[in-house]
């Protein structure tokens, strides 16, 4: 706009840039999806960023059956070697040592919550601070809402056990707290729920501290005065194998003692009994950040679900109905991801295609001469872009 | 897809929430434009979120009078009185409390770079961390190149100076260092900046603190061994009047002291005489980040400036050519932002469209029934919106 008063208006032409290199913490429990080549991997690199990965401990030899096909996918296409490296080491100082260095300009990590926050208080003690994308720890609250309990209570206590057990528990999705309406249907759900889970035969846990950490979890529930134990599963002959757990408690005990809330990681899930929707909706406010927030509806539950949905809105990333959480889709529209401790950057998701953004900063370019402009950027480009807020090409 | 095998694919929405409660602090230096109801406060609003104002102490009548214009506002719209609040406190315990409060979700600044390092600090001791969008501290470098400098010389030296002393040079994007490459035509510039210079009468700056920081910079180059006084602006004879000031400097000295490249906010800038290109490429990779990058440039210095723009691109958020980076327009294309130290987070703008996506998250929206789902994400909605990843409506 070059006759505009009282200044002519400049050309102003905007494209992301990669954030530079990438530290990519493999999670333990998802040696393929969420580790060396996994979706933090796929979108670092898709946004134009290299990538160190620390391998997990728990499954070195598939890190490096993983690690060099990707060194030899990087050769093949003729890529500078820099663009991904992959590093081993037990402890948490070659962790550590990446997440300092000052080449490092962003972090991605699935696990524990005390080790996303130590990621995060490293990048904080930085000179320069980067962005730490670290997903923690959710417990995955499912509202099984009167009407639907009402028409399929024994259906969904057999569904739930399906997701509650799946991966021995071990998604970061999983189920670990169910909250409805004290009652017969309710009494109903949990018959149902104890007869699947007593039947359920545990595959070995991930790594013996997994294991560990959560039969110390489940002994805290089973010995806490105000929680019933309903159901256990089968006890494994093996190793590290975690027998599944169902608890019940009380909606005003619950909300009296915050440690009901943490996370136990494995197929163990804790029912809350609540006296009426204004409990529902009071103890859903309380929550932390989540993953998810599941729905057990009917169509009369609508009214309940309005009243609810402005809370799960600020406490989740990704609310759904009459499914479960522990199947996570790749897609545009997925969001895995939700408000600490859920996540420490609750703007972002670690699944889908908005992933890529994570590793990416605008670069405004103005009035350069075509000559130097990127070849997205100039008049004659055929790729999709908005242009002057409306979408072209 | 129902059909899908081995597992049917959910029906996935997303759209973004508000982050939360924001909370602005209003910059010294833009009564107006970044202030009580300036960018941030405008974008946090867009966003849905409210907004809590620390007024600058600089210009507490301003801000009451534009607060009580927002407020009367907030109450002509209809919405509830919560939307926004204004705090005046002359110390940081105001915005040091603000920044701590559980409720506050995200926090935007405009200012000096320890004040803005001090807030990122509170936020990362807070046991939830939250974003702290600080807009620092830069000294958007000019690149004077040579084609350019045969040119127009004297027309170069002339805008320059008016940029530099534009509000008494306190704007972000102030030009507080220009490179070029030593020679006669370096020193036709120098000579006409120098005339400009001379004549400038300066108006008061915004505080005595701002003064006081500005003359203590100016003697801190003046009495520097290895840097020269090229011209001294007018002495003001009323109160916080800072006298503009033009240093030159090699680039060998300028590389071995890197207290030469810290802010200098006001209108003194320095210039670096470069021996070659490659000199000029270097000292551009040693550079901090910085919100913008000039280029003065004919077509004759396109093979130069190709060279520079991948460093560029790295150390920038706005990279301009034949003009001066004072000027920061509200457009769709702006980018008011760039690597640390220039702001606490380059993934966004604190100017144009992109900065409202400061304070929203996504949210996913499985299998929900479309009594449930927020009106722009129903089958029926006119508004546009991507469909498996294509534009519609």
């Amino acid at each position: 706009m070059p006759d505009r008063k009282p200044l002519p208006r400049s050309d102003l032409r905007l494209r992301n840039v990669p954030l530079g290199p990438v530290v990519v913490f493999g999670a333990s429990n998802f040696p393929l999806a969420f580790s060396v080549a996994g979706g933090d991997t796929a979108s670092a690199l898709a946004a134009g960023c290299p990538v160190v990965v620390k391998a997990h401990s728990a499954h070195p030899g598939t890190s490096e059956l993983v690690g060099r096909a990707l060194q030899a996918a990087v050769a093949e296409c003729g890529l500078h070697e820099g663009v991904f490296s992959l590093l081993f080491g037990a402890g948490a100082e070659v962790g550590a040592a990446l997440v300092a260095d000052p080449r490092i300009k962003a972090v991605g990590f699935t696990g524990s919550r005390s080790g996303g926050m130590e990621l995060v208080n490293i990048s904080s003690r930085r000179p320069e601070p980067i962005p730490v994308y670290a997903e923690m720890s959710s417990i995955n609250p499912v509202y099984l809402l009167p009407a639907a309990l009402a028409a399929r209570a024994e259906a969904i206590g057999r569904e739930f056990v399906t997701s509650l057990t799946m991966g021995a528990g071990q998604f970061c999705t999983n189920p670990g707290l169910v909250f409805a309406l004290k009652g017969p249907n309710l009494e109903r759900f949990l018959d149902s729920a104890a007869v699947a889970l007593k039947a359920y035969a545990p595959p070995p846990m991930l790594t013996p501290g997994i294991h560990k950490a959560y039969e110390a979890g489940v002994q805290a529930l089973s010995e806490h005065n105000q929680v019933e134990t309903i159901a256990r599963g089968r006890v494994g002959e093996g190793v590290n194998q975690g027998t599944g757990a169902l608890f019940a408690t009380d909606a005003k005990d619950f909300m009296a003692d915050e440690r009901l809330g943490h996370e136990v990681f494995g197929s163990s899930s804790l029912v809350v009994r609540c006296d009426d929707v204004d409990g529902l909706v009071t103890l859903s406010e309380k929550l932390e950040g989540q993953l998810t927030a599941t729905l057990q509806m009917e169509l009369d539950d609508v009214g309940i679900a309005r009243r609810l949905m402005p809370v799960l809105e600020r406490k989740a990333g990704r609310i759904l109905a009459n499914g479960w959480p522990t199947g996570v889709e790749v897609s545009h529209a997925m969001v895995h991801g939700g408000p600490f401790p859920a996540t420490s950057d609750s703007r972002t998701t670690s699944v889908g295609s908005l992933a890529i953004s994570r590793f990416l900063r605008p670069v405004c370019y103005q009035d350069l001469p075509s000559e130097l402009l990127p070849d997205e950027l100039r008049d004659d480009s055929k790729r999709p872009r908005l242009v002057d807020g409306t979408r072209a090409g």
